[in-house]
């Protein structure tokens, strides 16, 4: 299998000499649809967006006080983990957080350092969170982005709210999503690293589990027995462990801050690692991604990482 | 290596499953520019749109009787071979036309049948001969397909005329162009491969060679020993030889007709194989093609075609 792992280190290190950036490039306003679909959709590029929500209520609005006043009651659903990794590899197991019912109120107690609680709090449930659980936002913004909305023929899939503890972070994962992330207020960190990049990621499959906090406030672990093995990324890019992972050295990491009034387009199938300021508000907005001829290649490159694998 | 050809037959199986057609679609109008790029350039699948030059004067005019008194006194290149197989394999080499320089109507005499000559003749030399042997024409067509240059973002690189005899064939071979074929007159038959295909196409290195017609009207082949070999494809799709390369029966080629007044969308590294009607006019336009992550993801197909190639 050697010749073929060559091929796939020659492949990713194409795809940066022919058209990946070396940063992520900005741009200074809405683009036309089209233009957007052939620049960055299309060759699945990552780029920040200014000035494209600048009319949203929400930037000036969204402060603890108004949030009170307007959702302060509503309750909704909170990842709470001991360490801030909401599922993330632990050891052989893949953990996934306690998901708490609170109000937004105490969010934002905990946020504020109002009230001091065991654990890292995460308002990060992905399921259009921000529709189906806090819909009196949307006076405050627009339901999609209507420049890619055009450009894509299709409304999003999901619209989510993020609110979170600084020390709140999102280990390396993939969706299959085209990804629009707008920051509303503080800063989010990403660092991105393209499909291509694909041979050097380790994947492993271990034993999803469950946080479950305690009366006490300490955690424990709870395995979900009766659920499938779940492949998932084990390595740190903060701090990766290159003597196990050796051939994420040929990875090609890219870091970017993104913030207030900016917008990441996250491409589908791109890598990423998020972690943000405390008390970052984020809106992001998921459309579906085609299941087109890249898709086609990816699922090759991943069949080709399997057969390749040393570890 | 054996389960690396397992992952690209599983491969190319797959986008028949996920994407490709399986039969070249219709469109009945010229599309818009946005929908165009998102549902065939983006996907790199081909279609054919009609109505889309239906106000080209070419399409009445271009009679024989028009184009001698428009353009008969010009000098033209025409590629003369004796089987008509233009830059094909025969045997060990890779023969090229002998390249004729010819009155427009001498070349229409061949092709009315008023004149005898021996060989195959065929207007088919795609430096944008239509611009530069032929500019009279332009005033009865568009100089570009404005739906598609608005799609891309740019004008055509290239406009090619083509006019030939019945047994003028185009072997098998792709470009790096995305590629609109317009038939004016007549039909055109391709058979076209997606790249997904890839692994099942077989491919020589061949000693490059030109066809020189005799004054007695024989041919000779002529090695061209000052130039380095060059790749192409053996196999000829209408009568593959299938003992000696089996991968094609894994193949998946789609046959099309394109008749006058109908325009081919022929995504660019799609392979195509192209047989006409006698005295066929067509017209087509290439737009260069972008090299992104669907060439950096064929680039790498290719290679490791030629790490698991048995032959």
């Amino acid at each position: 299998m050697e010749p073929v792992k060559k091929k796939l280190e020659a492949f990713s290190l194409e795809a940066h000499d022919l058209y990946l950036n070396r940063s992520i490039p900005y741009l200074d306003g809405p683009p036309e649809p089209l233009q957007f679909y052939r620049d960055w959709v299309g060759p699945n590029q990552p780029c920040i967006i200014r000035k494209s929500f600048s009319h949203w209520p929400a930037l000036s609005r969204w402060t603890p006080d108004y949030l009170r006043e307007k959702i302060g009651s509503k309750v909704i659903s909170v990842a709470v983990t001991p360490n801030g990794y909401a599922d993330a590899v632990a050891g052989d197991r893949f953990v996934m957080p306690d998901e708490h019912q609170m109000s937004f109120s105490s969010v934002l107690d905990i946020i504020e350092g109002k009230v001091q609680d065991s654990g890292v709090f995460y308002v990060q449930k992905q399921c259009s969170n921000l529709l189906l659980e806090l819909p009196e936002l949307m006076d405050d913004m627009e339901p999609h982005i209507p420049w890619m909305s055009s450009a894509l023929g299709k409304l999003p899939d999901a619209v989510n709210f993020w609110l979170g503890e600084e020390s709140a972070v999102t280990s390396m994962h993939k969706d299959h999503y085209e990804n629009l992330y707008c920051v509303v207020s503080g800063e989010k960190r990403f660092i991105l690293l393209p499909p291509t990049d694909r041979p050097f990621i380790p994947y492993g499959v271990y034993q999803p589990a469950v946080y479950r906090r305690q009366d006490g406030g300490e955690f424990e672990i709870v395995d979900q027995t009766d659920s499938d093995k779940v492949p998932w990324i084990p390595l740190d890019p903060l701090d990766p462990d290159l003597e196990r992972y050796p051939d994420y050295r040929q990875a090609h990491p890219l870091c970017c801050s993104v913030k207030a009034g900016e917008m990441l387009y996250l491409p589908s199938l791109w890598f990423h690692h998020v972690q943000q300021s405390h008390g970052c508000i984020a809106v992001n907005f998921w459309y579906d991604m085609e299941y087109d001829i890249k898709y086609n290649y990816f699922k090759l490159l991943e069949s080709l990482c399997d057969v390749t694998a040393t570890v």
